[in-house]
């Protein structure tokens, strides 16, 4: 037995609450080498030999290891465990104390006890949801009024200082064909005042910009979407302001004297503000982007106080937090104990594109945009670089590292404002989208919808993935539109596809056909996904006596 | 190589910052596998291709594993990195991503940003401190007037349910002694009312109990330690109340329609306070203790007023946290919060008796009683049920569990007021606990006294350990004493000594002998302990050229 592949520990993603009597423990050992793996269990406080006996169940497998899981109920709430490993020719013990080859009588693992207060609580309304995302510039020009000067015509190229005149009256008008879609929030990047189009560099938190509307459009523009029972997200860009924002110009012209210099990390005086700033920023020198230090109570009550204020005052259902991996836990903390205060059903979506356990222990964050998801995504469908077999062991060390509630909960997104749009790396192969779509659809998780992708929008890296939306129905590819709607109704037909719960079906990497089951309580989907470019026949055996319809077809 | 072996996550124990531009890495192989192991790193925001090269260190290994480790420097404080790994006839390079055989321009670990917020802030003082704890109605009787009726006679052996008049006045007049012994903070069981000799049953959260003494007596207590440099540390027992608090009494008296019903679990109504009780209490039944519900606003917002009343009040340097694993994560952020603002310098001392990582990244507790530090020792000095080799590895396991700082705060103690004496598992043969003290007070951590040690008191489980303390010096064992002050005043010549750095340097399983380094900025300390029980010579080779003092004999 390979003792030092065998992996568990009582934290993360490994040993965790499923309610306030259920925890889920898993055991990671090296793919193949365990035969079977028990789990022997008991409350904290009884001696040691009357433990309770759970054979765990390989519930998947990457290309290095196998995962065993089992949920364990407990009245008392405390639980003591550890486990029994049988290989192909020896077995042995497993706790926290190390390995045995004597049954434990000591240093078992620990859960000490379920809290209630600690228990993971995404909102009520995300299990089933598609988000789709509007860079408001872009979308629909609902207002001529406001147009930002030198916009440039609806349909042109867009370079990375264009305006198009792009509104939230626009979106407003567009409501209809949004719940037509069938989606069910939008996320918003930033709409408060800013001299850029993308308005990542905030000049006024407190104030929506004036090329999208005012605080009256806001508000109405969230009352019409709750009346169609569509959720706003907006974009909290806390990470760091713009160099206009009015702490840092005082900074700036005041000097170490002014009470805002201790706002930012301002190395000397005079400040620079232009290329090789003497301030920290935003990436590496972004000088339109002065970072805000988190730390310092003052700007912690300054950022917080406007995070409460617009959720309050404008009803929104959540925030997509910019850059969240590089602002404080600590911060985060607050921030959800704010938000949440205010409107126990918001929904919390942190930008981080690596492993981001570390938010998602519900104390910070609900979900993050999954980009590790969306990568093997590309790398499957897009750009055929690994074969189904990777796919499946990559999708399952993803689903792996977070708690399963949290799988239920991440954004999945095929592409974004920062990346190219999918199309465009697929090549313009529509095919390939589809599958993606397909995919993208039926797994766990939330699927997220970069405005105009249903259309077949393309678009290379920003600025040319933020192209201005298509509105001409001969211009839309109406064949990706009607497989999005399709599949957004299959997701609300069984919102329980956000469950984490997957099983691999059939893996092809011959033919690069690959198939996975999703399970309801009283329903199951087989999905069946030919990456291979070429018409394959396939016989393939359904578990279920019952009644087979092809969601697709609707036979 | 055992891919399979290696473990790294950009989290916990495995990446942490040292400052606000450094952060250290370890790495975990299966042992002897890899022959180097190089980190390259750069900032998150440069393309891949630049990266700097660092070797790792092996820094040490337990039966099973490796561990690698690496400090890195950041300007910018944002890093990505991943690893170049050499076995005997292979490489491999190791990033979020998975293992590639080329060198990965995407998917590296990210460690996005060193937060100045979230650095772990430990108390300045603790550095080289050793704690005293204490039992106040064993300790001494400086009070005859608050005696409880029916005292036991100093010096009989104690039940479960003896007093006998130890107090807060006793303990001030042997501060003197402790100041000699060379102690430099006292952690006291619980001293606020309750009906038990051991007080761990809460009557009143804002009273001291009257057979200690009063709140005058306490601040005289404080006062008198703090004018010796002793600090002193209490005990918060919030996990449970007594069941004579009054909001249980209200809970018990008016039913269901108390506003104090829902600070409890009570299963039905009448509520029976006995055996068998229909309510939930510390461990399994035990009805003097009804379990407090911290996760309810209200509760919390008593018990940290209880803790903002007194760490205000008297001026105290810290808590210890009982049953601290069974309360949330939540109330604990919220205390920390509350004490490190009214004293940032006070220390947080969890109870937790197993791994305690979850209670350790810097948000909640300071430290932790080191319990499974205490299992090995009393395996290897007290029953030598393991040898050196298996100590060595399975100190090292321990110290890799935690972050650096985190294991140079955690309170090393041998034995406490929950546990048989030392010296009675030692079956009262005193070399090996002066081998244990020996060891103690030379290991990374803050090492705890408990009353009486330091004399050669002995003593079975609880109540046994809890026997009055002996102050006549021709029944206390004065060469235990000499050893305990000696080490003490070594200790605070080499603060540093607390530190996590630790090197293995000479282990003879078959001799049973072990010596370790441990090293200063500019002193070497190497200790060799012969657990052989038998007279041994050894010829070792020190490392250095300078002045060479041992330090026991002072030659």
């Amino acid at each position: 037995m390979h003792k030092e592949a065998i992996y568990h520990r009582a934290e993360g993603s490994y040993a965790y609450p499923l309610s306030e009597n259920e925890i889920r423990l898993i055991l990671k050992a090296k793919r193949g080498d365990l035969k079977r793996c028990y789990v022997l269990y008991d409350d904290r406080y009884t001696g040691p030999g009357t433990e309770k006996v759970a054979e765990m169940t390989k519930v998947c497998w990457d290309t290095l290891y196998d995962y065993f899981q089992v949920d364990i109920y407990s009245d008392t709430r405390r639980i003591r465990y550890f486990f029994y490993l049988e290989g192909e020719n020896e077995h042995i013990w497993y706790a926290e104390g190390g390995f045995s080859e004597v049954r434990p009588l000591e240093g078992h693992f620990q859960y000490p006890y379920i809290c209630k207060a600690d228990l993971f609580k995404e909102p009520l309304w995300t299990k089933g949801a598609v988000i789709y995302q509007i860079f408001p510039d872009r979308f629909y020009n609902g207002d001529k009024n406001n147009d930002p000067p030198g916009c440039k015509k609806w349909g042109e190229a867009p370079d990375s200082k264009s305006f198009f005149g792009g509104d939230l009256k626009g979106v407003m008008l567009k409501l209809d064909y949004l719940k037509e879609l069938g989606i069910d929030a939008i996320y918003f990047t930033p709409i408060f005042e800013s001299p850029s189009n993308h308005k990542y560099d905030t000049t006024d938190y407190y104030r929506v910009d004036k090329a999208f509307g005012d605080l009256d459009t806001l508000r109405q523009l969230v009352d019409e979407a709750h009346q169609r029972g569509i959720k706003i997200i907006l974009d909290a860009v806390f990470n760091h302001c713009g160099k206009d924002f009015w702490a840092f110009k005082e900074a700036v012209s005041k000097g170490p004297g002014s009470r805002y210099w201790q706002w930012f990390n301002i190395y000397s005086y005079p400040v620079k503000v232009g290329p090789n700033p003497n301030y920290e920023t935003f990436a590496n020198g972004v000088y339109t982007m002065p970072k805000l230090m988190t730390y310092n109570p003052e700007v912690r009550e300054y950022l917080l106080g406007v995070i409460k204020y617009w959720t309050k005052e404008v009803n929104l259902d959540g925030w997509r937090l910019d850059v969240a991996n590089e602002i404080d836990h600590s911060f985060w903390r607050e921030f959800r104990k704010i938000v949440k205060d205010i409107n126990p059903q918001a929904f919390i979506l942190g930008e981080v594109w690596h492993d981001a356990l570390k938010w998602l222990e519900g104390d910070q964050f609900d979900s993050v945009m999954n980009y590790p998801w969306r990568d093997l995504v590309v790398k499957f469908f897009a750009k055929n670089t690994i074969d189904a077999e990777a796919f499946d062991c990559e999708l399952a060390r993803l689903r792996m590292m977070y708690t399963s509630e949290v799988v239920s909960g991440l954004v999945n997104l095929i592409d974004s404002h920062d990346t190219p749009r999918f199309l465009t790396l697929c090549k313009g192969d529509k095919r390939k989208l589809m599958l993606a779509v397909v995919f993208q659809m039926t797994y766990p998780g939330i699927p997220m919808v970069y405005y105009g992708d249903e259309i077949g929008m393309e678009g290379d890296n920003d600025p040319d993935c933020r192209r201005t939306m298509i509105w001409e129905e001969d211009k839309q590819d109406r064949d990706i539109y009607a497989l999005y709607k399709k599949l957004i109704s299959i997701r609300h037909s069984f919102p329980w596809l956000a469950n984490s719960i997957y099983r691999t079906w059939h893996v092809d990497p011959l033919k690069n056909i690959y198939g996975y089951i999703r399970e309801g309580k009283e329903e199951r989907i087989w999905v069946l996904i030919n990456n291979s470019g070429l018409y394959n026949t396939l016989k393939l055996p359904l578990e279920s006596g019952g009644k087979v319809v092809d969601l697709l077809k609707g036979e």
